[in-house]
């Protein structure tokens, strides 16, 4: 018996008005849906916990079964993890922005005219950096997607007890780092993190790139500046806590870097484009061949395009993409056998928020021995009426796993 | 007003295609329950919570209000509260097998050849060992059904960070126990139990009971094989936690331990077999003179046949020990006075799974000042559109002391 968890992004929403006071979901048409809901068990799920606004990332790693309040401690190993760095427990994470600031460090552009060009030249010179009185401290960049990097410090007596250099605004200086706590490990990142950023101008400056930036009348990226520190947490590996053997199957750098983070494989769809337009043909094709052709026995699986009309306000366009993923994906996914099949949102984005909020979203669970339930539409308001009632995030891999037969028992 | 919690050890169960898609309990013709859920609230309950798969043990310890991670140290304090062992926080018990070795100590039979015999006189040359070095060492031995025993160890610095001696197959060699931490207490723990182990083979192998089976051309019960350690937690008294005079009624070892370990008198059912062919009359009677003749003001009742046939794959015999219980136990239940009664279970023992699963239990609770709902029928399906929705085996106790008026306002 296989499981699958197929979160669609940002899918719970609010009543809309001009949608007769409907949500996109409930306006859709989605048969399939609807058909996997009817002949499944359905129910209402706060990904974290009632009234907690989450993040994508967050209420992933809720669903996995982690706690994020343990585990989240900053954006930078997410990022670290989903630009596919190999970082360890105890190592210290950023993302960073390749940024311009003037020769008195007052900054220009956070994102360096939102740079276009492949920044692994620079990206190779940053990471001959040796700061003097830390040559014990690994200090590893690796590049992102347009402007962004990720920076990883990896060493003995490390804390991410430190503030941010980023000011957030331009024509600010950029700030010094301190530390947030009396440590001498606080203090010594600190240190150490403000001679990085400085050493990352003198290294910037006058690179070839950025002179023919300047030559091109284009303002040069010429230093990095860190934020979203982390310290990468130990946590024990999916596979382990749950006996399976996962993958990931998902639009975005941030699902990817939560399922690095907890181990997964991951299986990478052509065409998808974390939008409305992504190629869903493609996506139940990668689908269909990781459940019927490989050894992974559990999925976990982000469609992201409804999320992104949700941040947009977007009403007609999260209802139109919902009834495609429906009519592509869902009409495919009912068919499945020796499966158990969940499908879910991370969190709602309604198009009134603009944003993501706490409402709690729709769930429903398929396949071999649920209680069938007599919910016959998978939307935020029939499915309250089904047989989980209200679950949480973090109920949700025990009960998938429970169905699949791969829990113990506790006790006798 | 008194108050009860009567548990159908295994009652949940999944839709079973040949009850036409219906669980043991929906199909069951239930005319008393049913009227007593529909006088009463009704819902769904995990008993430790969604997801997870609970014991027996594990569920009632939830269900009486205790942490079963907390207090669940092992199965060893369980047993040794079952056979009437009067064990103190802090001792170290084990479940023990009289078990058959040759004389290089491989195990020839974990049971002794499932030793019929009473095993008292074994017992008695048990307890009267003494180890060299650990003179301030209690060594209690119990015998319990058949093979099985008891052992405990009581005095200062020992632990429960030990392994396991039990190779659990035969023709291997007896384990060599090993501190799992690197204690004082652990390693003296693990040298006592070694030498216990040796020093049993010692007194057993020419015990006239063993020479008197080897004439007869039966294995000897020469050795003792314990297993299962845990440290006896330290808990409240449950009468004091919840201001009850208690008593449980129940079938098995097991139960009868917990509520032991509660510290509730006990009071046995004559005829009672812990299976579907158990005397029903007898111990429906026992509760209602328990209920209306005695000072008790709290019950915790277990009547195990469900979870029998839930492990034998039994629908139809499930189904009508369901109905037998309906009709000799629930029809003189529901024309009691001045009592709060619930009914649930500790557990599903799904007939298409053959253990226990983590499906939440029906629950309804029946009495004086509920707010009755609408639900008609007690089952796995309807129970879920009740007035208690979703809660959990460690709100039970908590919701029936209330409104039983015994508890306290939490402020002003």
């Amino acid at each position: 018996m296989k499981g699958m968890i197929l979160v669609i992004d940002g899918l719970g929403d609010r009543p809309v008005q001009k949608l007769g006071n409907k949500t996109p979901l409930q306006k859709a048409n989605t048969p399939n849906l609807d058909k996997i809901a009817e002949n499944g068990i359905n129910g209402i799920m706060d990904s974290i916990a009632p009234g907690i606004r989450p993040g994508s990332d967050t209420a992933h790693i809720a669903i996995l079964g982690y706690d994020p309040y343990a585990v989240y401690t900053g954006r930078g190993p997410f990022e670290a993890f989903g630009v596919g760095l190999n970082i360890k427990a105890g190592d210290i994470a950023f993302r960073c922005n390749f940024s311009t600031v003037d020769d008195e460090f007052i900054v220009v552009d956070r994102r360096a005219g939102r740079i276009k060009e492949d920044t692994s030249p620079l990206i190779e010179e940053l990471n001959k950096m040796k700061i003097e009185g830390y040559e014990d401290i690994e200090i590893i960049f690796k590049k992102s997607t347009g402007h962004r990097a990720v920076l990883v410090l990896r060493g003995a007596n490390l804390s991410d007890e430190i503030t941010d250099a980023d000011p957030k605004v331009v024509e600010k200086p950029l700030k010094t780092v301190y530390p947030t706590e009396n440590s001498s490990n606080a203090k010594k990142t600190a240190d150490l993190l403000n001679k990085i950023i400085k050493e990352s101008y003198n290294v910037l400056k006058n690179h070839p790139l950025n002179l023919n930036r300047i030559g091109n009348n284009e303002i040069p990226a010429n230093i990095v500046i860190p934020r979203g520190v982390g310290i990468v947490p130990e946590v024990e590996e999916f596979n382990k806590k749950y006996g399976l053997n996962s993958a990931c199957i998902a639009e975005t750098g941030l699902i990817i870097g939560i399922a690095r983070f907890a181990g997964m494989d991951i299986i990478e769809v052509e065409g998808s484009t974390g939008s409305v337009n992504t190629n869903l043909d493609k996506f139940i094709d990668t689908i269909l061949n990781a459940v019927n052709n490989t050894d992974h026995d559990f999925f976990l699986i982000n469609i992201k395009g409804a999320d992104e009309s949700g941040h947009d306000g977007n009403a007609e366009e999260k209802m139109k993409f919902i009834e495609k993923v429906d009519k592509i994906v869902f009409s495919k996914i009912s068919q499945l056998q020796n499966i158990v099949t969940i499908v879910t949102a991370d969190h709602s984005t309604p198009v009134t928020v603009k944003d993501h909020s706490a409402d709690p979203v729709p769930v429903l669970i398929y396949g071999n021995g649920v209680r069938v339930d007599d919910v016959k539409r998978f939307n935020e308001i029939d499915s309250v009426k089904g047989g989980l009632l209200r679950i949480r995030g973090s109920d949700l891999m025990n009960i998938l796993t429970d169905l699949m037969d791969k829990t113990h028992k506790f006790g006798a």
